[in-house]
């Protein structure tokens, strides 16, 4: 791979090619055109009539051992570029939009998708690379807006001046490949015949426009397959099925209402679970002063490279700087020194809803890691350890019912090792779930017993209600829970035509589509008023139902974009339906189908999404089972994990041994044979200790077991593996 | 007044004066001693031992015309120096802390009441002031840590050193008064007699430590009359109801549980309403760039010297500085844009619940003025102007419930004038609240009809549905609501003796209180046993009711302490009532008391809790109808504002008019001769032209009436006032 080409290179290389070039224009980054412009026009208002360009990047499908070819096309961004077309002429197959991972390999320099720019690439340009300038920008005299590196830079050129440069690039002796792309359009092979039934009536004229047949295709399907681009497939299953949207700063995301009300459901209920426990709500502000942050030392080293800080107000220099908070121990604990000074005032327990902020460099992923992410953060403290103890596990059984009974998840709850544990606590409980197409461990949520440790720190005391002489420092816990649980969910029971969400976080747990609808207009009343009233009784019954009557679309096209969004059940009513009094039902999880009586339908269906939900935990249930793997001998890990398994190990619990078991583990597969260039090569920690262990039956050895890794006395089972 | 005292003043005074001394520790703000000691600990682990001093300003009673006589007692922070005490001494009578506005104008210097220092005053001291040493202080040769202008610098001082010092301040010729507070204590006078109940049975100790009777005085007692200090009153009122809590960073409040299960309860009625209009809610961040925030150049205008800019991450620099929201209408329609294409896509109704950042730098007021506070921010978009403008009513009419259903407070519906609507927006529309104390009017709520200008500036198009040629600009609408409810309900209802909630938002509804106990010991398990029933049986009916159970404190004691949180009804059961199977009950907002059979008891506390909800808008309401004044001669205008009233005026709507009025009426007041220089003297501006135009009868001119100011048609009967 070569070395990342630098803005300074580009304008060197020009400077070289004596293309001459007005300033280099800053801006904020920008996702496509309409932002391009508008961005462009807050520099000169005159620039928003400038022409912009494009350049897309393309992978064909290879056979696995192959060298990928990629495909790069720079055209002006009104030129019209049919992959399938381009791959006809390059006798290529089934063109993509190449993977996040793969415009890294060809550009170095692009941070995002959004920063592919044929400028950046390296000279000379890889022999594997297939580059195509459209003919319109070759031939054209006009200033065209092209990225530098970034999609927050723009030059602007001269459609012949980047012909020369791309010349210039090549160790071909040709030049660059023009192709005129009009001319091209008239030999385009028919649309692939996987693409989603476009509508067969005549449709609207706005929506023909927005959703004609060539954008359904690029709009609807998820471009890659779960199992093989997993993140891929990931972030597109995410905006497809419209759970978030991209935003204009980098590891920030919408939550659009698909995603966010699954959060509600999950606030709602943990809400009122933890008020039964005696939690208050409060809300703590979100700024915190250097000070406060700064004093417990330990705590903070963890979030110290990742604070956000405030230094301006207006135009003023703010003299003391503020840090957004990355969490709120340092925050709220010097307000629990004030309030608690009588064992009267104990136990004291408060919760928070809010978001926070930490600054990862590292690349963003939605709901894993975010830049800002929302949560619920406990802070609870008591005068009985016994109390605390027993309210870290109380938190982490509700934690443990957040994924299995509402997001279908299966989890292990148990204890964090030491290497693993919260900094500043004492021991960390956890539920850790499992990601079977990675085959990575994930936690959970996490469930801190802090001990002294804070309150010490923080000087939270009560007078001894035994012995007044006596100040007692309190025992405190803290616990919480993010949305990367959606994440979680998604991951878990999505496929290859989208989300599939569990039905009692579902927004929208069942579409009503009528089908078999007649061509002659007013035929169709009859159906659209079954459908309509099959919505109403459900809805009457508490089921979040609602009957699909847009028109225009096909009953295969609405089925496609009710899969890609998840929705649990899909009921088709047509005249035959209608005449029998009955309803097809498709389930979207595993797509069964079965009629069912329009007889007690509400009672019908609501008992249907509850087995629906019970299936979904079981069979993610059947896969995590399938994937924990019992190992005792050393050789057997790095194969182990390399096919995608959790381990469970005779575990000594020491330290040192963890730090070993992750170096050798990775040492190993960075050497194995079978190694896939996108596999987790990373070695495995320890994921938790599982109370429960007795599922794993006793030790071979039995009391005379030895931990798998050096010899020691083993202490228990361990999950160890690779994780996110 | 004089002008502020800066620390270069201090520091100057100090080397005019040849006082050494080591160099000044900046740190974060601190309140009191304990967070002082821990920021002094930061800068150097010696510095914790450190003696600490206090300066205090009293305001004794005087007479309303007569010159305040403020009395400042600067001593070692472990001196005790008992009001009663010092005004025997000064023969001055009921000696009070003073209120930030009495801090104010004895030093300028001081931005919160944290900062009061000695140090700081003017040079001169004026004549006026009683300034008071503590004689152990004076005397002795240690390092005390003293505050420079303000509680985030200290500078270390030798006793006597702040002696020569103060010496150096005063005209008097005699040097500052030094008092030995150890020997004025023996003569103290006895407590006074309004001083809540002392417990009577010997506490446990720590009890006893935490709230003695001294502190119980100073802890419990609202400090402040309403009538007498309102602000004091209020700040007053929220800290000792644990409605907040101080923060460290000046305009940022804790909200604590009290407080926040308000606005919960606001939200969660609120967001029921909402969705049944069809409303979705999600998350947009909480960054914004600034490309984005300063795309509406009108806009943000209003905005821009008060957002707070992110400008560092870690220890980096951040190449593009980031702001956070002050408001969302820039973060989010950029998205619009994108998601509405076919007017298919519309309307597009969403919310979000968040928190905004205003880095306001005039004097924060919690609630009401605080740099981050929490709202809901809604914005919806649609096809047709007719749907856009229904909409606003319907979410106005949703406010109106909040204050008047929820939180029994009165206000008035109506449109903004055009130089009070949201700039941007075609026209806002507003509930508007009065707050009786102050005869200021508030704005509770506003919801805007956007019109197009939104879209147009983010290019939000439909195709239209008619004519396919024609892109449509879709109309929008923006409409929040924040925790400023939470404060206009607390100055509505509040009263001397604390808080009054309305039932319906209050965290607890019903405190049952044990009474007629005896002192010995294992007597009172029945009465104990009746209160828990009594409470069980209040609660399984769903009504928040808790026994209060805490040994140690006296039935008086009890009654105070939940009188200041305003809880709405109190149950008191003794040896008698369970003979009678009676309670007798007290209301908090009037005191009424009156027994209640205990039969059936859930269902008679649940009917109360209704009456007085529904009572206590009703005397709200009569209270503002009383103040609301038709004036139609201007010479009535100001003298009928400087009685707190607000004005309903014939009004020609003119935006040059309502300048004029402002200007008119505020000189006016500047000149009176009844000032009083707590009074507001601003001018008047307009709160609202009522949609209820009928309840202020016909004009009396009829057709022919005139503007009050201008002399041009009148158009409507306006409210006009001083206002928040």
């Amino acid at each position: 791979m070569s070395s990342a080409v630098t803005d300074a290179t580009i304008l060197e290389r020009l400077k070289q090619l004596q293309i001459n070039h007005a300033e280099v224009i800053s801006h904020a980054p920008v996702k496509g055109s309409a932002e391009w412009k508008a961005e462009l026009s807050i520099s000169s208002p005159t620039l928003s009539e400038t022409l912009l360009t494009k350049t897309l990047l393309f992978k064909p499908k290879t056979a696995k051992s192959a060298t990928p070819t990629p495909v790069m096309v720079f055209a002006q961004d009104t030129t019209e570029t049919p992959s399938a077309a381009i791959g006809k002429l390059l006798e290529l197959k089934e063109l993509r939009l190449a993977s996040e991972d793969l415009i890294k390999e060809v550009l170095p320099s692009a941070a995002t998708k959004d920063d592919v720019s044929a400028l950046a690439l390296p000279k000379p340009v890889p022999q594997t690379l297939h580059l195509i300038l459209d003919a319109a920008l070759a031939q054209s005299e006009e200033q065209h807006a092209v990225h530098l590196t970034a999609s927050s830079t723009t030059v602007l050129l001269k459609g012949s001046d980047i012909k020369s440069y791309l010349d210039s690039l090549l160790e071909n002796g040709e030049g660059v490949k023009v192709v005129d792309f009009a001319e091209l359009k008239a030999s385009a092979p028919a649309p692939a015949e996987k693409k989603p039934a476009a509508p067969k009536e005549k449709k609207p004229a706005a929506a023909a426009a927005s959703t004609g047949p060539e954008d359904d295709k690029y709009e609807m399907a998820i471009r890659f397959k779960k199992e093989e681009d997993f993140s891929g497939w990931y972030t597109d299953v995410l905006l497809k099925g419209q759970m978030i949207d991209y935003y204009d700063i980098s590891g920030c995301y919408i939550l659009r209402p698909w995603s966010y009300s699954i959060w509600q459901t999950i606030q709602n209920w943990f809400d009122d679970e933890i008020k039964k426990l005696g939690v208050n709500d409060c809300y703590f502000p979100m700024f915190v002063s250097r000070a406060r942050l700064e004093k417990e030392k330990d705590h903070i080293e963890g979030f110290a490279p990742e604070v956000a800080w405030v230094t301006k107000a207006g135009k003023s220099d703010l003299e003391e700087h503020i840090a957004i908070r990355p969490t709120s121990e340092t925050v709220m604990y010097p307000a629990y020194a004030k309030w608690i000074n009588s064992h009267r005032d104990l136990p004291l327990k408060l919760n928070q809803w809010n978001s926070v902020v930490r600054w990862e460099f590292k690349n963003p992923q939605p709901f894993l890691r975010t830049r800002e992410f929302l949560w619920q953060e406990g802070h609870t403290a008591f005068l009985e350890k016994a109390e605390a103890d027993k309210e870290v596990l109380d938190i982490l059984k509700l934690y443990q019912a957040v994924y299995q009974d509402l997001l279908a998840v299966p989890v292990i709850p148990g204890k964090k090792s030491e290497n693993e544990k919260f900094a500043g606590g004492d021991y960390t409980t956890t539920v850790e779930g499992f990601i079977p197409t990675s085959g990575r461990g994930i936690q959970g949520a996490t469930s801190h017993h802090l001990g002294q440790n804070f309150s010490k720190m923080f000087d939270i005391t009560v007078q001894s209600p035994v012995k007044s002489d006596d100040r007692l420092y309190v025992y405190q816990n803290s616990w919480g829970l993010s949305t990367r649980t959606i994440g979680v969910m998604v991951m878990t029971h999505g496929d290859d035509q989208g989300l599939v969400l569990p039905p009692r976080v579902a927004l929208q747990q069942v579409v009503v589509v009528p089908v078999g609808l007649s061509k002659v207009e007013g035929k169709n009343q009859a159906i659209y008023d079954a459908c309509l009233n099959l919505e109403r009784e459900l809805v009457a019954a508490g089921i979040r139902a609602k009957a699909d009557l847009r028109e225009g679309y096909t009953p295969g096209w609405k089925f496609n974009d009710w899969e890609l969004q998840g929705v649990p059940l899909r009921l088709e009513l047509g005249p035959k339906d209608i005449a029998a009094n009955s309803t097809l039902s498709v389930r979207r999880y595993d797509n069964f189908k079965t009629p069912l009586p329009l007889a007690d339908i509400a009672n019908r269906v609501r008992t249907y999404l509850t087995e629906i939900q019970a299936s979904m935990l079981a069979r993610a249930t059947e896969t995590f089972d399938s994937r924990l793997k019992t190992v005792t001998n050393w050789d057997d890990i790095v194969p182990t994990l390399d096919a995608k398994n959790v381990l469970v190990l005779p575990w000594c619990e020491d330290s040192q041994c963890e730090d070993d078991i992750k170096e050798r583990s990775k040492g190993q597969a960075t050497h194995g044979v079978a190694e896939d260039s996108k596999a987790p090569s990373a070695g495995a920690k320890s994921l938790c200790i599982p109370f429960d262990q007795k599922r794993f039956g006793p030790f071979p050895d039995g009391e005379e077991q030895k931990c798998v890794q050096c010899g020691k006395k083993a202490k228990s089972w361990t999950l160890f593996g690779r994780s996110y």
